[in-house]
């Protein structure tokens, strides 16, 4: 009698997002247990735990647990969980979802730089008007966080004629862009910053960044007249009240905002109604399963054969 | 007794457009005879003309003439000219308009790809939804018109992801770009395109271009659902009514329009109001005197240094 060879289990948490696209690479394996949470049957077969915005539950009690796989770039919903355990976590770096953040950026930049609000009210109001315009190369983008979306996004919209600068913890040096780094060379980086885009991930160093201090420090006298905001980050960074006052006395023009403290944002929130913020429903980059997925999967077969897992988070830091 | 030295003159025939900042350069030069429309004192010391939407009369009685500068990429409104002499017409090609309309094309192409009108309108209604969302490799775009600003756009539009080709009338090979020529090559070239891009110049062949019959041929299944028309031209390409009828009857999800005929657009046009109309009052790349006329006034003090004149419209095409 032959023993049945069992490949390590999966389970995939989900939270909020459908499973059955997360699970589908792995049914192609007959003898990889394969659970969905809450449904568990075995939970000494769970190797891997495929996770969004997970329980904590989904993740106590698993005795042969060898790694997290994070649906999505950010990890801040898996490194807060209470009962994190000891295991390399993984994340998503995929070409399919930094394409995405850089349309979303590019398309919220363009938006504010081109006056799309203001041409759309005059379009209601059928007035043919030019507006004073400048060029990009008259424009200032700074990007908070230079990781894998902040560093494409910088080079398209260096592409586009942008004068762009980048912020992150350590220091960088990156063709054509201009670089910033830590508590100490932020304050210059604002200085210079006529379009605030914020990529950093939602950390203990980084909640509530998006404040009163930042909006002060950012440029006033560029060539749109005034700064924007562009967060495509976590809502966690932002203190909405800070960013509606910096908007009603001048400091902020506009904003375009795609992620919130909670989600969905609540339907009275002002954000909505505000006529220089656009606002999307966490779309910016969206963790599309028919690629992600297999791209999971692969790795998962990789680590099996021997190869060290990519992409890996540092829990101490947070992302 | 020495005789003065009088310099080459220069009229300024700007049509809509305020003359002062394109005369800004010359009066540096107080020994060249400077003219600004209609106040010609000296017919005779004209040698060069500036012009935006000339009046016929701008062009009469001036032997000297030597040269006539367009102050716009397009010279549909100097070739047409009834009263044109036969002398070279010079046309704008610079980095700042180049820039700029790749700006508009940028914007107005994302901005249908990632859905925004519909964005706006779940905004306005306070509601939180994700709509399903290609990515830009998904997603083909087609440039009528290769030239300066046909190029530039194509190129940014490839670093985004999408699948981009281009149509022009000689035949050409750029770099990440398909590309398609000619009548013979205007059925598969629009059979491939999900977002039609117009940066043709309006000539005898392309009026009325943008019509059912292209409209006829675009893809229908491709990623968006359906094909969209950006036209950052000339009014003259497009069949207003045509457009509208494929709007209607789905041929068509979006447009986005900067240039009409005539202009301004009229007050009771139905793009005004129509929900997947995006329409800017020809905009797109607007010439930028305070960089453009320092940089006629060079050409003409290198003209004059023995240099041969570039950008030249070769008139019996049209541009
Ligand atoms: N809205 C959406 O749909 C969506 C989709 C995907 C991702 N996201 C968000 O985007 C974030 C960025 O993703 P990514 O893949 O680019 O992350 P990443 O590769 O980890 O890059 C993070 C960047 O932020 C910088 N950073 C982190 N903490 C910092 C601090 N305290 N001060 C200054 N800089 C700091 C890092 O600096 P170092 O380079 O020095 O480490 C790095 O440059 C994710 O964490 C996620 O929250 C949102
Ligand atoms: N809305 C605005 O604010 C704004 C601002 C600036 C310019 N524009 C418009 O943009 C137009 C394009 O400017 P540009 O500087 O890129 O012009 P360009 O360098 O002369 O390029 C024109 C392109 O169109 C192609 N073309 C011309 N006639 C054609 C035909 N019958 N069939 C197929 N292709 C044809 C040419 O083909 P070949 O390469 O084979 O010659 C060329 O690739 C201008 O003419 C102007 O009307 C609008």
């Amino acid at each position: 009698m032959t023993e049945k060879t069992v490949l390590p289990g999966v389970l995939i948490a989900s939270g909020n997002w459908a499973p059955e696209p997360w699970a589908l690479p792995f049914t192609s394996e007959p003898d990889r247990p394969l659970a969905i949470w809450p449904d568990v049957p075995d939970r000494k077969a769970i190797h891997y735990v495929l996770a969004w915005r997970p329980p904590s539950e989904a993740f106590t009690n698993l005795p042969n647990l060898k790694a997290v796989f994070s649906l999505g770039a950010g990890v801040d919903h898996v490194v807060g969980n209470a009962a994190l355990p000891d295991v390399p976590i993984v994340r998503v770096v995929d070409p399919d979802l930094t394409t995405r953040m850089t349309e979303w950026v590019t398309l919220q930049v363009l938006l504010h730089h081109r006056q799309h609000l203001a041409y759309a009210r005059q379009q209601a109001a059928h007035q043919w008007r030019e507006l004073r315009q400048p060029v990009a190369n008259d424009v200032r983008v700074g990007i908070m966080g230079l990781g894998e979306l902040g560093r494409d996004a910088a080079a398209v919209l260096a592409r586009l004629g942008f004068q762009v600068a980048g912020w992150s913890r350590s220091a960088k040096s990156i063709p054509d862009i201009e670089t910033f780094h830590g508590e100490d060379g932020l304050t210059a980086f604002l200085g210079r910053t006529d379009i605030l885009v914020a990529l950093v991930p939602l950390t203990a160093d980084t909640r509530g960044i998006l404040d009163a201090s930042v909006f002060d420090r950012l440029a006033r006298n560029g060539a749109l007249g005034g700064a924007v905001l562009i967060n495509g980050g976590r809502g966690g960074l932002q203190v909405e009240a800070d960013i509606l006052a910096a908007l009603d006395d001048g400091r902020l023009i506009g904003a375009s905002l795609d992620v919130f403290e909670p989600e969905p944002l609540g339907p009275d929130s002002p954000f909505w109604d505000h006529p220089r913020v656009v606002l999307t429903p966490h779309v910016a980059a969206s963790s599309e399963a028919s690629v992600l997925a297999d791209s999971i999967h692969r790795q998962i077969l990789d680590f099996e054969a021997g190869k060290p897992l990519a992409n890996l988070v540092d829990v101490s830091r947070g992302y």
